[in-house]
């Protein structure tokens, strides 16, 4: 049986940007998620941050988890989450599993969907007009 | 005194996108706003889509608003909130208020910040994690 806490390691994947601002969100993500549920969480950047997806992966390899879920810190679906990532990751698209060799290690790897729909997102959205009143 | 429910106009702000996806999140967020706080919102997107900045303000003003309350839809800030989007909109950067003319209407313009790192971002993300396991 799979444990959530030790054999499953989330990369927290983020567009990047030469502003500090979206590596900033990226890690706040992950660092909710870590304190939250007790798992192993790494950030990852498509551009412009560090550490690249690669890397990103061969950290949480290096951790000997058996499974890696990648899950991109993206509002929609676009090209970034359905091409450039998957591309980089060597998987279909969103939903999707594989398997890939990390430094000679076979792990699992999913593709998550992105943040969508939600309510709490419009709850936030109204909640930075109010804000402005 | 101004009433929220006649004399404001949110104007929810997306990034734009070749694919649908970026435009349905954008319309959720602005359709939650609606029904829950029964004012009037309008999208708008920066690129690819429509309506336009310019035109999602044109068609605000011409319900009579006095004031327009402009948000982006993004996660994160970066170059599209503080440098593009504020360049279309006439306002200096986040947190700004200015007063434009809008076919010849006076109407206080301000700007609101990004989504940013809510707590409940983190639990969506991790839910789709779940998703996959």
């Amino acid at each position: 049986m799979v444990n959530i806490m030790y054999d499953i390691g989330i990369l927290v994947i983020g567009h990047g940007s030469k502003l500090p601002y979206n590596k900033e969100i990226v890690e706040s993500i992950a660092e909710n998620i870590q304190k939250k549920h007790d798992t192993r969480v790494q950030t990852a950047y498509m551009s412009m941050n560090e550490p690249s997806i690669e890397d990103g992966l061969k950290i949480l390899a290096a951790t000997g988890v058996k499974k890696i879920v990648a899950v991109p810190a993206f509002l929609a679906n676009g090209v970034h989450t359905l091409k450039d990532i998957p591309g980089i990751l060597g998987v279909e698209t969103v939903g999707t599993k594989t398997t890939i060799l990390i430094d000679g290690v076979q792990i699992e790897l999913c593709y998550a969907g992105p943040i969508g729909a939600e309510e709490c997102i419009a709850d936030i959205v109204f909640k930075r007009v109010q804000e402005t009143l």
